[in-house]
């Protein structure tokens, strides 16, 4: 009456499915006689999310194929995964259980999200009964993330009997996401009289981390266990009984730390899982490519990240020196490129054209894009992938320029307001300084025409960050921004840019989700917008 | 027992909720007293695909409050518009019936298309029943787009008396949907046995055109009437104890005059209903942007073009001459600039840093970001929107350099594939030379690097469309594209390339979607991916 279970929690790839089966058979074999039944995380097999590769029928071959591999490993342990199965003609999305060398039971999920960066209508019809299977003389049913969101699936299971609520998730990351999530799942388990094993992935997906932090709660509510958040484990739990026994209680991160942790996971898997090995990002002497650096330290090591400062007749002397200073610090490459030449053979080429208009913002784009054009090419000549520096606050009001500084493979901070950037990087310097000190408490400036501050066009930043949050993450309107104690000019002012700038935010790169609604998948509004 | 049904095709601003309220009532005013029901396109209020502008709680009040205005003016003349409305607190996309000054009636859609394009699941929960009114003796039943492609809720609404059933649509173009949408609704009105009154939207949302051709078919599946495409339009119908009368039948549009159209409105409409009137482009001499300044001319008007070329030590002397005399033809501005004195800079700047290495693609890459700096530039000082020229078959392998070629607002073939680009542009010759025939004859080459042609890297386009659409638009698998004649290694390499770039699609401009399988959010794939 007593059973092992193990909590897999690993990093997949998304579509490679017949290397994601040798991870879980991997895992059999290793964990073979140390567990009873192994849980994997939602999707197992195509990984999360696969997005259109589910509409490819070869998707559908090559997971019965791996099916049939993994099915011949489950000897002696019971494996629970989850793949995609189209069944009856109609596709779903399922957990199966493996055991003794055969599929024996298959779970189809219940609740299908279909907001914020979820489509799972788009690929899946919905199950509709409790699956329970026994194990030792504990009867253990099955659920798939959203499921434990809602009472009903829970309810179903409890009432056919289930002991142990096995739930396969995929489960991304935003700030607070843990401990919310923890608190649901436990009092669902308290009020369905359920023990749940909430198994998570672990690891980034395109603008997607997986924060792990996988755990047990017992049948009243309490935890058990917990993993660690942010990298992978398979951790035993033993149940008798139906009662899980205690584990290791991995600790919650901070605010600071768990954003952080983010990301550099999802910077790490991006770049490796893309097929790099080593970034390039331009260091200007301003927080946002400062913070940036350090992710990239952090998350790929020194040796393989290299920095570039690109000054031009603007650029303040105090701006290279704290770029220097900050490289040599953190032990990456580092060179300076004018860009000068560039920017005065553009002036001179277009001088005929341009003739009889005065300098606008044509002039500070051009000089942008020149740094944009060197940092590509050192990206194109030394397989480099560029990071982009910007944050939240800029691509939300437009403060870059397209092909200038949004241009890169995968940008960091895209989803971190610029006050969060700030906590970050004082947050990083906790244990000693990594960020010049003097870089963090400048006024920012994007240094693209004499004296200027990024306060000369935006309010300042706690101004901009609170109207931000309502307007984007919370969809407040510009009347109830105003009530909220912002005044009208400005909010309509910068509610107006975050709708004109969504051609701008179509064209950035990637980055990690963090709050709770970044752009991209996760807020879909139209360029063309009369609203 | 007869009544005017009016079929207003109109092209309506997407979040514009005031001034698609004021469209509705202008229409009601003007044709009070000629029709005696007024239909609209789905969702007449937001525009079609409103997306995640749904989702603010201001929104409803904006309907809300346009609904009062429009009923208002319900007098005399009957109203079947779209709207969304949440119902009970739960979101429905919803024709309206507004009659006498009131809202009468409510059809909530009952079939949410959640494939392809559509995110309906997103927003909306499905209805579940007919809604029937009587208008001069004769009972009219409704529904919306999607509703149509299945028995149900025709069943539902002929089972329930209706006659004549008034079907609000949002149905966006590909090549040959006009003929199959046609026919699918004579059918299943000849099955059920009753009229069909079928009123698409017209015009360009981002990536989406919608075409028009709105129609009646008899409870025969015949077809009683056309209204033209892509253009607005109100026609009457006359229909006597519920029978049809015979009006204008438009004419389809043959093969590649659908396309060019298509490619016209979406064009107009993404830069007029975003604030321009005017674009810039390069032109290079080749066939893409050939057929991209042809596009732009017939969609803007030869005042609001401008050419640039902008040649460099690798471009012939012909593509010069055939890039001048194409801007001659048309009657647009025209000037060239030489890149090289940038190019050259960029060399300079670079070359410490990459000494000791040979020449590679980093170097071609330059070249076309020199150009992008260019062409963004003049955009910028001269606020005209820059089109980019790059096809399909480009798209999909990556061959385009981002932030170079790639740079711009709209790209107007980012859905056409190469040999479709050809077949346009011989058919906008067909009245006399508009594209030079030598441009259309020469080999097609991007002039990176000496003597370099397209099929130095690429197969042969006959090849290359043939595979990307088994692969792209028909899911399917490097065996079957074999099995369908093409040579294995050809295959591995190209569907390799279509996976690998889509980073850069990511960071594309949005274009027009003419295909059944465009790339954006017509088809979603990961950019880590190990299929």
């Amino acid at each position: 009456m007593s059973t092992r279970v193990a909590l897999a929690q690993i990093n997949l790839m998304v579509g490679d499915i017949a290397g994601n089966a040798r991870r879980v058979i991997d895992c059999a074999e290793r964990l073979r006689g140390t567990a009873d039944i192994i849980v994997f995380p939602e999707l197992t097999l195509t990984g999360y999310p696969p997005e259109d590769l589910l509409l490819r029928p070869v998707c559908d071959l090559r997971v019965a194929t791996a099916l049939r591999d993994i099915a011949a490993a489950a000897t002696g342990v019971t494996l629970v995964l989850g793949y995609p199965a189209i069944r009856g003609g109609v596709r779903y999305n399922v957990a199966g259980v493996l055991r003794d060398g055969v599929v024996e039971a298959e779970y189809r999920k219940i609740q299908l999200p279909n907001y914020s960066v979820f489509d799972e209508r788009r690929y899946f019809e919905p199950g509709a009964n409790a699956v329970v299977f026994e194990q030792d003389g504990i009867r253990f049913g099955l659920t798939i993330c959203e499921d434990v969101w809602f009472d009903m699936p829970v309810q179903r299971a409890a009432s056919a009997g289930a002991q142990v609520l096995l739930n396969l998730n995929a489960s991304p990351f935003h700030q607070g996401k843990a401990v919310e999530r923890e608190a649901l799942v436990a009092d669902r388990a308290a009020r369905f009289g359920v023990t749940v094993v909430y198994v998570n992935l672990v690891g980034g997906q395109d603008e997607l981390v997986f924060d792990g932090g996988s755990f047990v709660v017992d049948a009243r509510g309490q935890v058990k266990h917990r993993a660690a958040f942010f990298e992978e484990s398979e951790s035993l739990v033993l149940i008798e009984r139906g009662i899980p026994q205690s584990g290791a209680l991995q600790p919650f991160l901070g605010d600071e730390e768990q954003v952080y942790r983010a990301l550099l996971a999802g910077t790490r898997d991006y770049v490796a899982k893309n097929g790099f090995s080593s970034v390039v990002l331009g260091l200007s002497g301003g927080i946002d490519s400062a913070l940036t650096l350090a992710i990239a330290v952090d998350a790929l090591g020194a040796d393989n990240v290299e920095a570039v400062s690109m000054p031009s007749r603007y650029t303040a002397e105090i701006s290279n020196s704290d770029a220097r200073r900050q490289a040599q610090q953190m032990g990456v490459a580092y060179q300076s490129i004018s860009i000068e030449p560039a920017f005065n053979a553009f002036l001179d080429m277009l001088s005929d054209t341009f003739s009889g208009t005065g300098p606008d913002v044509t002039e500070e784009n051009i000089q942008a894009r020149c740094r944009g054009i060197v940092l590509m090419a050192i990206s194109n000549k030394r397989g480099r992938m560029l990071l982009t520096t910007g944050n939240k606050s800029e691509m939300s009001v437009g403060y870059a320029t397209l092909y200038g500084d949004m241009a890169g493979g995968f940008a960091p901070l895209k989803d971190v307001p610029k006050l969060l950037v700030y906590r970050l990087a004082r947050w990083r310097n906790r244990n000693g300084e990594v960020i010049p000190q003097r870089v963090i408490d400048r006024p920012p400036s994007a240094e693209l025409r004499a004296d200027q501050k990024d306060s000369d066009s935006l309010p300042d930043y706690p101004v901009l960050d609170g109207i931000l949050a309502l307007y984007v993450e919370q969809d407040k309107s510009v009347e109830e921004i105003v009530a909220a104690g912002y005044a009208r000019p400005i909010v309509e002012r910068i509610t107006r840019l975050v709708d004109r700038n969504e051609y701008k935010r179509r064209q950035a790169p990637p980055g990690i989700k963090i709050t709770r609604r970044a752009y991209g998948r996760d807020r879909r509004y139209p360029i063309v917008n009369g609203f």
